[in-house]
């Protein structure tokens, strides 16, 4: 189902770039590159991130802040803000560092039964691998495509892939998206297991895992960690666990230890154009500008307000 | 241009999947899993790499191995090991690292003019950011096509892009891909300044400077780095640089420095099964089998030989 078709079922649901934009040939006239984006961009351009919806996870090296994803998972995002509550967290590790693959944390005994038990919160949740094409869902499409499904765009500031023939829309794997960990079974996850994308966007793990958020900040404490030797690049000797000191909502965090941040809104022409800078490369460097852009190469602009 | 066209002007030289593949929706009958695919693998499945064309880049914390690709770069890939050979690198340092871009070892030094002297290799050359696509190219296609590019596939064990149209054949930015730094003049390049690709595929960059081969070995080492928080990653402090203790040829090194490396070969069946065990998963742990698969998600086995 191409774009065109995809409207008339979505009408004006979902935001479509400029015609111009979906012929790879035609280059804009006087396209602006990123940094004029976003030196040009509105306040309105740009929404506050909410800090009951954001993860201060907190390791030797500083401080990660991730932002959970209710829209698109919400009963893991209320799931693991009960974990954040009774503490669950705190004084785990990240246990795993896979070479271009991810970094993941939680409690390293191997026997479930011999892991930190969960008190309030839910020890397993059906899945929230994909979710419906709803009528208030909006979506700033990719004209050119995806390899991996029949439509791909940004949603709520994050990378969304949608097969309107199964009525499906999901997060996508990208570059810093975080998910919850599982065993075999589809509704083993939790949440009491997070891993984040350090490599080349693993997709075929879309809809095979619920996705729960993305870091905003601090990305490098993770992806940076020594890999492990282990299998699946888990860590082999627990002298090579990096504590999980405390995983806090900002909410819960006093003022001063709280980053007032602003992601760029998706559903503008600030990131219609945003997209267009990355797809035009008009910068003097380059020899050629290219034309197309991939879904995970689309920066997703995050800014420190005070 | 689509396969089939791209097949008529090309005809067999070009590997294509069996048809069963191009049907997202067919799935193959008893797929074996990736682990199965190379422990079926036979020992023509391999090529040994030479070590002529190989670089061990020798840093305090360990040593990494690059593979060179003469067939795609063949001028950048005399020079470097000119470059080699005067002892360019040795005692230089790495001095830029980019959180999900790249890491890139050279001269420290901004003006060109301070930097160390190269002696017998060239300081310039003309780019080799692609090739014509020639009558003996073999590259084993993927069938589910690319973004960024009308035809991608493997060549010699190497991501590739083509286009058909314009006649043009380039090796792709995937992750673990080394490159040759170069200033704004598309022929500032030379060697002398190399990076390693360490995030998301930057694909913007395909054609727009010369790739030289991909890492085979000791990619961690890099990937690790701690970032530079100057502009572009860069390190601001000398105190943060890497030392490039040496840069050697496999072939210049003693026999016990040195290890011996295969790589599958691409234009085999068994690649091809290889493909087709990444494009449907059907470990126990995927709830979706997926179904198609995107060139740098495709990985390129590296085996030691002893």
């Amino acid at each position: 189902m191409n774009i065109r078709d995809l409207l008339a079922v979505f009408g004006a649901l979902l935001i479509l770039l400029p015609p111009s934009s979906l012929a790879q040939e035609e280059e804009p006239a006087s396209p602006p590159t990123m940094s004029e984006v976003l030196a040009n961009s509105q306040p309105t351009d740009w929404r506050p991130v909410d800090p009951e919806e954001t993860l201060y996870l907190h390791l030797p090296s500083g401080r990660v802040i991730i932002e959970l994803a209710p829209g698109f998972a919400p009963r893991h995002v209320a799931n693991i803000k009960a974990l954040v509550e009774e503490r669950y967290y705190d004084g785990l590790f990240v246990v795993r560092s896979q070479e271009n693959y991810v970094v993941q944390w939680g409690d390293p005994a191997e026997d479930p039964a011999a892991r930190r038990p969960i008190k309030s919160a839910q020890a397993s949740l059906p899945p929230e691998f994909y979710g419906s094409i709803t009528k208030d869902l909006s979506v700033t499409l990719l004209p050119e495509g995806d390899v991996y499904a029949p439509n791909v765009g940004f949603s709520q500031s994050l990378p969304v892939a949608l097969d309107p023939a199964t009525d499906r829309v999901w997060l996508a794997h990208c570059y810093g998206m975080v998910g919850v960990g599982r065993d075999v079974a589809p509704d083993s996850g939790s949440g009491a297991e997070m891993y984040v994308v350090i490599g080349h966007a693993p997709r075929h793990l879309d809809r095979n895992v619920t996705l729960v958020g993305r870091v905003l900040q601090g990305m490098e404490l993770l992806s940076t960690l020594p890999r492990g030797t282990g299998t699946l690049g888990f860590y082999e000797d627990p002298s090579e666990y990096v504590p999980v000191q405390s995983i806090r909502l900002g909410s819960d965090l006093p003022a001063a230890d709280r980053v007032s941040l602003e992601v760029l809104r998706s559903d503008t022409p600030t990131f219609e154009a945003l997209i267009a800078s990355r797809r035009f490369r008009y910068e003097s460097w380059f020899a050629d500008p290219g034309g197309r852009v991939e879904l995970c190469n689309v920066p997703l602009p995050v800014r420190v307000v005070r």
